[in-house]
């Protein structure tokens, strides 16, 4: 069993879906990797920053979970990062109404000694120079770094992204962002390029198109799973993340048919995410929920034909 | 083995997408249909509507597929039914330039005594009125009637398509038309309340995201095959239910899982379909390209997990 060492954000999201709207309430993407990532049973922990506004209870959560939250920094009469969104009514649309990075806009990550060894780095979405100093920051080459992006970065710190991006093994990124990231439209043609700029497996998150795993000329698809109604996408992303990179830190193993089964967990952690508003779903979910899920998943996917 | 019935047009294609423009070439539902299925080996027929500028190389092409084309009606004097369409840079969007019905207007289909009997029906995409009298003319039920209809017929025929549609065993109909026919947004939602309308299975096509087969609470995913380039998306829906009715027709089980084949060969057939203009790849597509594409599927989407 790996350590897994988590980077992202803790913080707060105001929600609007067309089901209704939250308060103030935990979000965050350090929190949903998190989450979902306690599901294998390692040893995890945060590298985040928030204000002295974040509730304590959030973080007994997160330790509850097993999750190590002593890389945290609380800035003192400081504010924790929010975001505030409204989701349009096909869901796979947003627009973001507030973004206030507060202590984040001043987040220099340091990298607890007892994470310093993680063999397994889950790089969720921050500036690129961020996470870059946190891969500086490790004892050793982690067995497998994974890194989470956006557009924003894309527009903005285009070549601290290329950086980092050379020094990663997985790559987690949507449709629209591959295609951007590349210049090609074909996602087959996408992976190939951002493959070409360094990591050596492509994980192309599609949203209810489900996720494509691309290594070399080796693909794997998986759905996401069909919802009578999708409540919150909210998190779903680094839910996926989390299940991935928790899978492989229990496992230890980085083949591309272990790497398959990460990818068919990440998305059974995320159709549950979806479910409820934030990381109410994901606070309750049991070991027995994501077993009878896995087993729709085989349903889902699985078939016997016979060659003749 | 079934006999399988395979009713739509026969059609000359005028096509432009981003990577070049063709003539006037072979097209049609039911060409593509009879192509796609005669790679199972079956007795199929066609029955359409041409005129005599159709030339009788096509009807040759279909013959030497093992299709009987006795029950294509040849308008002397008339013209064969024609459309022209030109695709988006995405190749998921299309304008209609021309669509000129011709004989096609007047299409009064009889179906030939020695496909009476036939024990699997492919309706293509034709006025819901034409699909329904060929049902009346079949000497005994079919084991499996499959449907394939479009938003026109929603828009201009929905009383004619909606008894049809509860004749039929399968309905195959991409996701926006799913919505459009049932007025729910989820496509669980959609096929629920369309299965509530009559077929049993709901086969839903989403183009580059793949194919959702459902039938009660039962759920199967197919994607398509992640290509490098998409060259004409013309036929492949149409190629999609020719590979699915095919293999329903050679392996006579309508059971859920042997489904799950024909949505898997339906895919398969259909991935080829896109690679060249028209019908070209189609005309020499070789059991062995089949096969080995057949793993390709495999490849992408079967996966082993230990339940612990």
């Amino acid at each position: 069993m790996s350590k897994l060492l988590i980077v992202g954000t803790l913080a707060f999201d105001k929600i609007e879906t067309p089901f209704g709207k939250t308060d103030k309430i935990l979000g965050g993407a350090a929190t949903f990797i998190g989450l979902s990532a306690s599901h294998f049973g390692i040893k995890s922990g945060i590298v985040s920053i928030i204000g002295d506004d974040f509730p304590e209870e959030y973080l007994a959560l997160l330790n509850d979970k097993n999750i190590d939250t002593s890389g945290v920094e609380i800035v003192k009469g400081g504010k924790t990062f929010f975001w505030s969104g409204k989701y349009h009514n096909d869901m796979n649309s947003r627009d973001t109404l507030v973004t206030e990075l507060n202590t984040l806009a001043d987040f220099n990550p340091i990298v607890p000694d007892n994470f310093k060894d993680a063999e397994v780095v889950m790089l969720g979405n921050l500036h690129p120079a961020v996470q870059n100093s946190v891969l500086d920051q490790l004892s050793e080459k982690p067995k497998l770094a994974i890194l989470d992006t956006m557009n924003f970065w894309m527009d903005s710190a285009l070549d601290d992204l290329k950086n980092v991006i050379k020094r990663i093994d997985v790559i987690t990124i949507n449709d629209e962002e591959a295609r951007q990231l590349s210049g090609e439209y074909s996602l087959v043609n996408a992976a190939k390029k951002i493959h070409e700029m360094g990591p050596a497996y492509v994980v192309i998150k599609k949203g209810e198109h489900g996720a494509l795993l691309v290594n070399d000329d080796k693909m794997f698809y998986a759905p996401a799973l069909p919802l009578a109604e999708v409540f919150d996408p909210t998190g779903a992303g680094d839910t996926f993340a989390g299940g991935f990179a928790g899978y492989i830190a229990k496992t230890e193993d980085k083949s591309f048919e272990n790497m398959k089964n990460a990818v068919i967990y990440g998305s059974n952690l995320a159709s549950f995410c979806v479910e409820k508003f934030g990381t109410e779903r994901m606070q309750h979910l049991t070991k027995d929920e994501v077993m009878q899920r896995l087993r729709q998943f085989k349903q889902l996917t699985q078939f016997e034909i016979e060659f003749n």
